[in-house]
């Protein structure tokens, strides 16, 4: 494949630069949606994003789709006049977000953009709006600038990422046809440095549960019965601190039994270097969590990981109330590598939860639909090619390859419904406070973004 | 000292039966204040709810104060008119209550009380606005059947005991005239079952705090940061499973060393027999908490327990939210034995947490004011003997001796202002769900209330 782009970086910028005011204001128009999936009473504002990028699709000459689910419904757009001599590219985004609590530590309403030193605030403004905004911004462009599409595209919209892509998982057995495809492009990644290209050669898996801790089955006074019921915060305590040990390893049997090493080869492509000063910085803590015997870098990115990411009971009010609830809650995650089975996992925490249960305490889990399996990219693969080429152009620097931590459960399976090579790619940095408050993403990377896009389906059109 | 009780229990009876319609009404609006001290918007409920009680006594011919202090202020009543050479009984009643939360488990409004079988369902129904109404209805009996009060009656009725008493605690050096008795009653405690008289010997002090663990300063995705970032759930859960052992023990160097062993002799008087199985009934699970090497009465009512009360953090909402959260928070209480002292225990417990938090882990701790010392009653007291036989004679059964696990952290400092001998009494069952949802009370045991407090003081009149 040999590829011949027409348009030049620079007349590219002149269309952003020309149409800035009128991009500015749609961006701010698509985050404005509440699009939180996991929340039901947001349910009608996921569907009116979804109809406002189906309207802007349907402005752009895409044949659109909407593949209803259980929860809430697919995008699905295609432009296929590049006829069947030229290849497909498949692009996934999700117009879906995440909550935005702890809403006080907001600095601007997260469902209201907001322009701040070249930074645009808003949930969603990177993760995964901003990022399928600018997908959306360099068809608009090539379109103007060429008249058509060089190649065909195929765009696949969900709005389940943040809760595990369950509705998409279902679909796409029936949808293979549709989503059939050369190349699959991952567009909800990013780069270490904002200078520095990057591409993402795997991500890993993920399952989540949900566990219950009962002792008493009413709300007890700590004063008469401290000491003789079985408090159920002590024993969820006790059951969560047993699931690492004193080295961060998971301590749950079976846990790592089917890691698959990484081969030295493949690990000499990978920028492994971290900044710790830097990480500290970002954050205001070292990264001192997790298995000490690894690097930072190997933790984060090949191997799993086991994180409470909720925990309650009792009175958490202002004040005291020295009551021993009837209940206690958490919430449990786990990232995983190849070949982790996300159910399998799931099934061995919950069995070590209630192996491990006092007397006294009863537990139940609940392992949560929406699990997904490692990723791993092929580096040979010509998308893989086509899009280095375009980051290297568009940054004027070699492109590193890494890995992320995160997940997108969809991703292994919607690769196999494509049948084409993926690749996972993105502008996000981790300081852009993606699923936390204050999330951003620079008005630059945006255009960037779009530059990326533009020059990289141009380079997937081969000549003919 | 010799009694002359003047009125017979059927005549006494004969009274709340007449009026018994106009009292249950006066209850319910007693009831009907959200006195929750510990939570700031409820202040100026406090403040109705003790001027009610105020204008009740003043119809009872008491002379009113009502003491300001930081909080919510402490009514004090006194009824002198018996003369100098007749005892004194000061009476220990609180107004607050605890919160209601939570709410949703309420099968009817907690301030809006509701009888049902026989129970009066409300937030304080028992705890403390029972015990407190059936006080002013045996001055209300004793006043309309001989025309006066037999001795000389002060009431000390508090709005902050479920938040520790700081204010009365800071009143009582400037306050110890008014307060000075021959005896103290406090009547905030209960009986084992409901046909058995019961006077409480002792009370386990307290001491309550706040835990603050922060790793990062922003909340983190568990994707990116999970196997890296120090999580403070994981820090949190670690740090409290590690203040009790195997055997229940608290594993906090010091805890136990002033614990001062009860005498056998002691024991003696002491009904330590329990019933498993009926605890279980009660409250759907056996008492299977608590240091494994003492019996169930001895870990609830003589030996200190350390409760985690409350815990928070990260995301604990409908769904799942892939967190790793900068902050997560723990709330906990020690009851406390003869002769451990509060803040010392706090700053164990304080330093115990700083001490073993990991590294990249910031521990701050809070301990509350409003602790309390243990307090142990002498069985010989005059007071102990007329209360018994107030008790037995109602109740038609022997008066058994037992102690409270639960804590009114100013009776120490309130006996010493008194200076009188002590007695710690209340109707109150293990069953009137205090501190939990649809607390209630027995309209029997209100009556029989008034009916041990009236026949009581008869009891503490000498013959002239």
């Amino acid at each position: 494949m040999a590829a011949h782009p027409k348009l030049s970086l620079a007349k590219m910028q002149n269309w952003i630069n020309e149409n800035r005011s009128q991009w500015l204001e749609e961006f701010m128009t698509f985050l404005s949606f509440p699009s939180v999936s996991s929340e039901p009473q947001f349910k009608q504002s996921l569907l009116e994003c979804e109809e406002w990028l189906s309207r802007y699709l349907k402005n752009l000459h895409f044949e659109v789709e909407s593949w209803p689910t259980e929860g809430h419904p697919v995008l699905f757009a295609s432009h296929m006049k590049a006829g069947p001599d030229k290849p497909t590219l498949l692009i996934y985004n999700h117009y879906d977000v995440q909550p935005s609590d702890p809403l006080e530590e907001w600095q601007s309403p997260p469902f209201h953009g907001s322009l701040r030193n070249g930074q645009i605030y808003a949930r969603g403004a990177q993760d995964n709006k901003g990022q399928c905004f600018y997908v959306l911004q360099s068809l608009k462009l090539l379109q103007n600038q060429l008249g058509t599409l060089p190649i065909n595209i195929k765009l696949c919209i969900e709005g389940e990422e943040e809760i595990g892509s369950a509705g998409l998982a279902h679909l796409l057995p029936h949808k293979k046809e549709q989503l059939q495809a050369d190349y699959l492009a991952i567009v909800d990644l990013g780069l270490r440095k904002e200078k520095i290209p990057a591409l993402t050669l795997g991500i890993r898996g993920i399952v989540t549960l949900d566990v219950e801790v009962q002792g008493s089955k009413i709300d007890l006074h700590s004063g008469s019965h401290g000491g003789i019921a079985h408090n159920p915060i002590h024993a969820l305590v006790k059951l969560l601190a047993s699931m690492r040990d004193d080295k961060g390893r998971v301590a749950i049997p079976g846990f790592y039994k089917d890691v698959r090493e990484m081969p030295l080869e493949e690990r000499s492509r990978v920028s492994f270097q971290f900044d710790a000063n830097e990480y500290q910085q970002q954050t205001g803590a070292m990264p001192t969590g997790g298995e000490i015997e690894y690097s930072v870098l190997e933790r984060a990115w090949i191997r799993p990981a086991l994180e409470i990411n909720g925990i309650c009971g009792g009175y958490t009010g202002k004040g005291f109330k020295t009551v021993i609830p009837a209940k206690a809650y958490a919430k449990i995650s786990c990232r995983l590598v190849p070949d982790q089975n996300p159910a399998e996992i799931g099934e061995l925490i919950a069995a070590f939860l209630k192996e491990n249960a006092p007397s006294g305490i009863h537990v139940s889990t609940t392992v949560h639909p929406g699990q997904g399996k490692a990723v791993r990219v092929c580096p040979e693969a010509g998308i893989v090619k086509a899009f280095a080429e375009a980051f290297e152009e568009v940054f004027g620097a070699p492109c590193e390859f890494i890995f992320e931590g995160a997940s997108i459960p969809i991703v292994p399976q919607l690769a196999e419904a494509c049948g084409g090579d993926t690749i996972l790619l993105g502008l996000g940095l981790t300081t852009d406070q993606i699923h936390a408050p204050n999330e951003h993403f620079g008005v630059d990377r945006l255009e960037k973004g779009m530059l990326v896009m533009a020059r990289a389906i141009e380079l997937l059109n081969p000549v003919t």
